[in-house]
């Protein structure tokens, strides 16, 4: 099977466009995040521009999801009250045709969570962003090129793998981003947090690939550029907040890594 | 309708005394807030040498509030724990006629929050801090000075605006408070933090229009003197933490933009 | 009564040793900790190199417990679910013999808070890490070296008791860390963090008194570090993690202080 690789330029380009499109139009995104990640994801967001919300209530979190571009549903913190959420929400979504991405963190770890998880991916979300163990828990098998498209073909959905090198797979295209520094696995939250600014680029991009892509591109060089003066994952998780509020195509396009 | 401008070193210097009273008396104020904001609340209250609770646990935090000096309730996390216990808490605080500070946030979002907001302005915060959206959402009205006057004095409360320029506002009085950076609004819960000082303000100052206009000026100065440093929202975060803890009656008396 | 001091060699070589493991081992280390805490507490684990995870779901928090090598067990949060979620993880724990630390937070503010602590403290807790207040309330006496020792033989504990000086008991063994830095009391959670670090160094080292010794030392040492650095408490929060993510055996064996 063959992969058509996505030209760097194109996609270094989206990344540019989706940037400059998130401090434009500053879009709402409904976050359904575990309790460990709200915060740094609330201000990954803004740092962006994005306005983010994160009601979990049942009487409001439809009409919240209702206002906004795009949903993220991570199922970081597994209770009976972000269930209950992430139900409503994805009906909200699904109703105006909002993209939702899932992030079904620890998977791996937990039965349950991996079940759930198969039944949100029926449920039709455009992306769903993982790492290698939560793949493979996933789909039962390893990440390999091949698995993640026909993964991403046969769930119609696009694919981001979070690893050393990022892969992003939607059925028909591929492409590999190299960004990121490694300090981004010692500051927790920090996959949510990218799955969250996916969410944030949908909402400006409809091509999920495209989408998925440019997120991770912001991620991993907002990263690096963090990653240059931290001194520890404490002043890199505040870099990164700064890096990603003087994000400009200049440094996305000087530092994207894609192929 | 005429209202007296309160004259800007009274202000100035009751925020100085304020500030100073916080060092001395270290108290204890009970937060009821929602899950984003927990953390950095927490640490703002700390910076000024106040002692923070955010119990929510029914079997106690009637007993958290009793042995409090004041109380923040914040609507951010509208969940069924946090209204009983607001419920709880407010009936400890009446009970001992502790100040309490209400912050509604996103009621301009939510129909269920605004209608919870509005029962709780009924039974008799001291403050409520808000912005314009929210303010119009509860009013039914823009926040002009004569609709912020009529609002406060109809409902027995002082009314702390956030905007560009705070307003303060009693049903007799009414401030300007031009402090702040706009790094501000690029840091998530920092209008929630700003509840929480101004709780703490009420618990060392019992004349609520003072407090108010104490805790705007401190955290506005805070602001101003973390943004001349900081790279970023990340940094900024960082920066008003280290401000608010060392900052000292000559910053605030330099710096204070009252009118 | 006599308590044979531990030698200050031993403990300080003990610290380095468990550093050095923790960076080789990544332990697995569950934490059921308060809303306030969580995130911190996860950096702090990270920094250190271990792998932390914080579920509270009934569904799932055994097998998660199950697989790894320590929990923590904090009180700071005190709702139904984690109240349930402790039960599970520590029947989880038990089962495997893993061992965990309870940190009951705010007991001294909370009765039915402190009717729980006992209730765990006679279900096997290799260490209880409190302060000066939370201990009087627990115990019904003040944290004499006396009672100290009375309180760990008795209940067939290690007692960590934080304060200026911080002192490691077992009934046997008495140790005090002189380590620390004045703003690590004003930084949320800090020591709810110390704990976890308590929890990371029982994975790594089965002798409890000598675990407990070493993560107040690495505490107290970061502390140090960071506060040569700190602004405030802001930068120092940031400094402590990165400081936690250098720490090295030479830094660790300069400035230890114990006696």
């Amino acid at each position: 099977m063959q992969h058509p690789t996505t030209a760097r330029e194109d996609v270094t380009q989206a990344a540019c466009t989706a940037l400059a499109r998130l401090r434009e139009t500053a879009p709402r995104v409904h976050c359904i995040t575990n309790a460990v990640a709200q915060n740094f994801t609330a201000n990954v967001l803004l740092a962006l521009g994005c306005v983010p919300s994160m009601t979990l209530s049942a009487a409001e979190v439809g009409g919240f999801v209702a206002g906004t571009q795009a949903l993220l549903v991570n199922l970081g913190t597994f209770d009976a009250e972000r269930r209950q959420a992430t139900e409503l929400a994805i009906k909200a979504a699904s109703e105006r045709k909002l993209p939702w991405v899932l992030d079904p963190v620890f998977v791996d770890r937990s039965q349950p969570r991996a079940e759930f998880a198969r039944a949100l991916i029926a449920s039709g979300p455009s992306v769903v962003r993982l790492n290698r163990g939560e793949f493979a828990a996933i789909a039962g098998t390893n990440p390999s090129p091949d698995a993640l498209a026909a993964f991403a073909g046969d769930n119609k959905i696009v694919v981001g793998l979070s690893g050393e090198t990022d892969t992003v797979a939607d059925g028909q295209r591929i492409a590999c981003i190299a960004n990121g520094h490694k300090l981004m696995s010692r500051v927790t939250a920090m996959g949510c947090a990218v799955s969250a600014i996916t969410a944030a680029c949908l909402a400006v991009e409809r091509d999920g690939f495209v989408a998925t892509a440019a997120a991770l591109i912001m991620a991993g060089v907002g990263g690096e550029i963090a990653g240059d003066k931290a001194q520890g994952p404490g002043s890199f998780a505040v870099g990164i907040l700064d890096a990603l509020y003087s994000l400009d195509a200049a440094a996305v396009a000087a530092r994207a890594r894609v192929s």
